[in-house]
């Protein structure tokens, strides 16, 4: 830490206000979606509380351990607030957002009937669907167009109609879509030019996500992504966000079993446990996961969720430990589980001298239940950091994803405790507070002030 | 981050060097002590690996993400060499090492056959007992003494002969006793004077466990405690060590159910997920289960582990999610299981509009094996303690206890994760790098440098 | 199987006809006894199924495998139909069965509104209760009255004028209550002079369960107890039965982690597989739980869930085997469950040469879901048992007890198969039908016929 | 029952004596085999118990409940003795019984140092072997022949060398061997003639494990096989066996998660509980693992677990019950599990009016120590049947596996229990006892007598 940074840290950001209303685009309103909405309008309502929500709930540790002030992120920051939040939509089937919430079975009739009124009034725009890509679904309420170009106009012209019609000046896209089939990048995704050439020429490339990405860049909408697939995590849309000064996140919610892996491994490694194996069973019995039960999509979500631990254990610094563990991960469509979801993984462990242990878990989560408050920190954080005029890859956002976006010169962080103390510590940043470090060791040392 | 903290983290600490061999004064010389023992042997001859300790295996990130460079702790800091170290201790049964180890059946004799004749010189000197304090256990060699105070001056004098013998000029102490039966400090804790009074008068609140720490910091030897009895955590013991100059740390070692305990809560809060109730039973086979059997020793056990979720989930900043959670911790001697242990965690969540969800935990581990590595890194890092000048309290390894012991001003940290920062933190300033805050924004912002 | 036997079963019994209404006499009316109640008239009004109930749903095999017929047991014997059934109930708080089930949270509001009027017309009356014997909860709602005597004759008087204003000719008493303190039979329930003794002096060894047992048998009313109390399983109560002709049963419905142990216990014995351990812990929210929580019910309930074990591994002929294992339930009042309850077993076994395996059960299952069938199943075959002129001890029906009554120059039975094909053969007598007993070789051996 | 029956199953079976020494002939000498051999030695010398085998360690009661005699079955009837078995046979690999046990890691060399002598002599023949049907495998130790049918010869001349060296009059075959690709019977399968013609035209359609069977057969020995390969379980091969009066049994060893479920189903029929799902998954690590990792093996393995649900329950009968569970088996080759391996299930299952519950079972087992007794109770029962003069399939024998065959017009039985009775009345009826069929009424009415 140098004098730069201090006095960098110790003078407020220059952020706008978050004046006005928020425009939330939401491509894909499923259960996840309209758990979000739902949630929104429940809380402010005074009906619910938004637990999960770092924006609504968290405080931040700010001054010494001897004299700590705790402060809500929201009174640290300048965020949007709930009431200023509208939201809109595209999906492939036409139900307003209370007949899928119905349908998803998240929540229950009762606590759906306090919001019945704000759901109905939300009805989906008619997608960009691809069938290639998501090879379970079938969808009936779909924009046709000349080309992919022209798929991306008309989506542009929806955000633009949206805003001028809700009179907004801001608006956040986070995707809430399905999975889409595996891909790896390719030539047309290389360059700004050759992926604008793509759209017109219609290239089998680019799928859905990537129009939607396109089309928010444009409108200097912030955009992040909830599931695998690529979507702006490609180098012509980060070069365009770039360009555009607009932030973009991704990729892939954490919520269940990989939340838990994130959480978990951290500590092994923190104690120099070694590993033998990791193997991960979900069930899930929603829409995701019979869209997973396609290979393709399953493949994309498998390579997102099996990296992580290669990335937190560091089997290069720690060959003994963790340079040959066997890490499976299997997804299970079982449709009696719901919308619940539910993760079985069993953990063999090293000890002192080699000695074998077991570690189970079973975690019994629900998957539009953990999602809904990351979709809701995403808007308002990614709000906050377009205000705050930080542009491209907000890798302080690491923490929501299973398969966070970082500069290409950068390792991504997967340990969920680093990545919390980098979202809080960038916080910080922003708030002109001096950064934690928990070293601690001047409260026992006369001679040492200062340090957190 | 202030500039007399930064310019003092760029200066290296004057720490003496690690030079000579180092005594190992071992309280209670069972399945703990033994695995220990046998560990270092069998890691020396290049045998078995030290998995689990820090102090052997685990590497520093020093520099920034861009060009790392990760630095084992050994080579950060100055730190004894295990073939340095001269193990001695008590025990109230007289069998040397290797028939202790061979009964306590953690390690396989196969595995034991390779250090055999190390194990079988190491013969433990009478110990300190009282039955009233371990009331499942019976003792055949024991001191005995007109007092407390001579029993304590027995025990100095086998620490002095023991460092004459092997012509050591330094040793710690590390208690891997039995548990004893719960009390809290009373008057005759309180100061010194009233302290060494109460040895003379062989008063009954001073157990065992608090004349071993006396004779040790008497001797100028570190001491550390890995059971939940009071020990040196009494205002006469840290004032003593502060007055002499000693490291002293406490208490319980926090090795499987405690450890997890401390590995998830963190993860909950950091997602602001709510807790409804945590209910852990355990299974322990091992004599640490048998005395624990007795409801005394128990609950000093019990209280030891029950504080832990409070002090994470701070239920005084977050009253809707942990103000009213049930946490209840049941231990259970059961005989089959042998020395290795079971813990079963049942975790009631709560996410997103207070929908329920839950988590299981079933670790099967083993005690001897997560305790061994604790109890060398507490000796080679409270012997570098005393060597870099710092005395008293040492919190920056409370990462290693269940209980770990703070300044009264101070609360205990539990999560596992801030303990972890707290002490890589400290071998930080300790080997004059700069500390690591993970803040990383920098990477992202051309006109700023210099953060880690 | 002899000729006698054969001709026997070969010969319908005389079963006088279920004709009229049949009253249900509950004493208890909490969460099992509503949650039997709404049922019933759910499945009456086809919005529900009665699931676990075997008198509604099981189907019997009769004839040989090759032409096998499957008979509903209700179209095997005669039973009282759903829509004869008349309920009521004492309890100790006045509320109806509607308030009362919306209290419990058993069932959702919504299923309860279908039967709301049917359960609002369910008053109870005034309970006996006594203090001394559940010592967590408080009445209100109480019989007064100058002797224990005086208070079963109240109790008779209850059931008299209920059969009357109903127009009922026959009642089944079925006790739904909590369980009471620990007792073990002593002189006052040894005969039955001695205990109407002991009612006309108030003995306080007669608790309240017992009061009512004798009012049910002095009605001629067949009574069946649902929870660990002694109450009719006293030889001064089963003399009783046996002199008035009146069928009995008891004790304690075998509903969660017991149910689930006497299906796995015969696996292991059938397999020959060893038994190191077997820890049970029970997660329970609701008002048993409460009530647990006092040592005294604990006391009772832990003695009957811990027989079967033996009962079931007959240590007497498997030394090897069973001899010397190590069995421990622990039941746990754990608000957060509500009336959900949850199992956590561990089960350490071993094969061949005495190699060790492990298995884990952990079953989240709801206390009152899995007791109201067996309510339901005890009423219909317990007036069955009286109109087929069987009194005194129904062992048939152990299959739905923890702690089945027995002769006592009988060992009570506890494998849930065994006890299974004793109920179901004993309706194949009862209509006549061939006994089944799965030998089978016949189908292979052209010279014999016969065997199913 | 019937008088026929009756008289049948009181006269004592005419069965010859177990006299002279047995033959035991093991296609497939791995990590089952050679557990058992080592197994089977160790108990000879005193030095383990055979625990898991029924035939050396089950009792059956004889006599009425109130003057019960429990016999070992050994006793009952005339079983071949441990020390009259020689062990013969077949593997790809040409190592010895001793080197096989080493390395399969079963058990300890500790262990298999006692009968290290023993183990070293068994030298396994050439086996046959097609890589065809076994993809994952390569054997160096391989009949070579023109045709199967040589390759069939080749075997019998192994089996008479065999016998004549051991001058054994009698011998059994237990395929011990790996799962070969799955495969439906074609007409090659289906006659005598049509199968011999195969074998001369070297048939794709005949794997190895068929050579094998119609060796034994050929030469009059009775043989079972553990894998849920076809093998015997074709007309071809019944057909061929019931004219040579040859008794066969099969197929695949009932060990692991399906022994569990074949316990576990039954009771929640018992109990008449709902299923809505049961997800399976395995875990293994050891060879076995390493073949079903191929998919064409595991689907073998598949077919043979899936089938075992809707047996026991059947759906037709209940179809509000069991008509619509989704049944999911997955098998994962996880090599840090060795020899062990782990079941994981989840069943989601209704009680009373439809409302769900959930039992997870975690099974930490050892394959091979649960096939070995298995595999001994097949060689002395098989060796029975055909000494009483039993041929064609031994339907008696279900209880040890997963797909049990039986007559084409009998639907196979699954459940535990009733395989379990029908083994025992079975042999109640060789040794001319009565049959058990638990309906004990008799106990309580004076007017009848005899029932068991």
């Amino acid at each position: 830490m140098n004098e730069m940074n201090l006095s960098n840290s110790k003078r407020n950001r220059d952020i706008a206000p978050a004046k006005g209303r928020l425009g939330v685009l939401l491509p894909g309103m499923g259960a996840v979606a309209t758990t979000l909405i739902a949630g929104a309008h429940l809380v402010k309502k005074g009906l619910a509380e938004p637990i999960g929500s770092l924006t609504q709930m968290q405080k931040i540790r700010i001054g010494k351990r001897t004299e700590p002030r705790a402060l809500p992120i929201k009174e640290l920051v300048p965020l949007a607030e709930l009431r200023d939040l509208v939201f809109g939509g595209w999906d492939i089937i036409p139900d307003n957002a209370y007949e899928t919430a119905c349908n998803a079975g998240v929540l229950g009739l009762d606590v759906l009937s306090g919001v019945r009124q704000e759901l109905e009034s939300i009805k989906p725009w008619p997608g960009v669907f691809e069938q290639a890509y998501v090879r379970r679904l079938a969808g009936t309420h779909i924009k046709t167009g000349e080309s992919k170009m022209a798929l991306a106009e008309a989506l542009m012209d929806d955000i633009k109609r949206f805003l001028a019609d809700n009179e907004l000046e801001r608006a956040v896209m986070v995707w809430c879509g399905s999975t889409e089939v595996y891909s790896e990048p390719g030539p047309v995704h290389q360059t700004i030019e050759a992926f604008e050439q793509g759209l017109r020429d219609s290239a089998p490339e680019i799928p859905p996500s990537m129009i939607y990405a396109y089309a928010a860049i444009m409108c200097g909408v912030p955009c992040t992504n909830g599931a695998p697939n690529l979507s702006v995590d490609i180098p012509a849309l980060t070069e365009l966000a770039d360009k555009r000064k607009v932030p973009i996140a991704g990729k892939d919610f954490k919520t269940g079993q990989t939340m838990m892996k994130t959480i978990i491994a951290p500590g092994l490694k923190a104690r120099m446990l070694g590993l033998e194996g990791w193997f991960s069973t979900n069930l899930i019995g929603n829409k995701d996961g019979e869209v997973l039960d396609d290979e393709g999509s399953f493949k994309a979500k498998e390579v997102s969720k099996s990296q992580v631990l290669e990335a937190i254990l560091q089997p290069d610094h720690y060959p003994d430990l963790y340079g040959d563990f066997y890490h499976k991960v299997r997804i299970q469509y079982y449709p009696p589980r719901g919308d619940a979801k539910e993760g079985w993984d069993n953990i063999d462990i090293t000890g002192w001298l080699g000695q074998p242990m077991q570690i189970k878990v079973n975690f019994l989560c629900r998957d539009s239940i953990l999602a809904a408050p990351i979709v809701l920190d995403l808007i308002l954080f990614m709000d906050l950091a377009q205000r705050a005029g930080m542009s491209g890859i907000q890798e302080w956002l690491s923490f929501y994803f299973k398969a966070p976006m970082a500069l290409p010169t950068l390792k991504p962080e997967h340990d969920l405790f680093i990545q919390h103390l980098k979202l809080t510590n960038t916080l910080r940043i922003l708030a002109g507070e001096e950064l934690l470090n928990h070293s601690g060791l001047d409260y026992y040392e006369d001679e040492r002030v200062g340090a957190l």
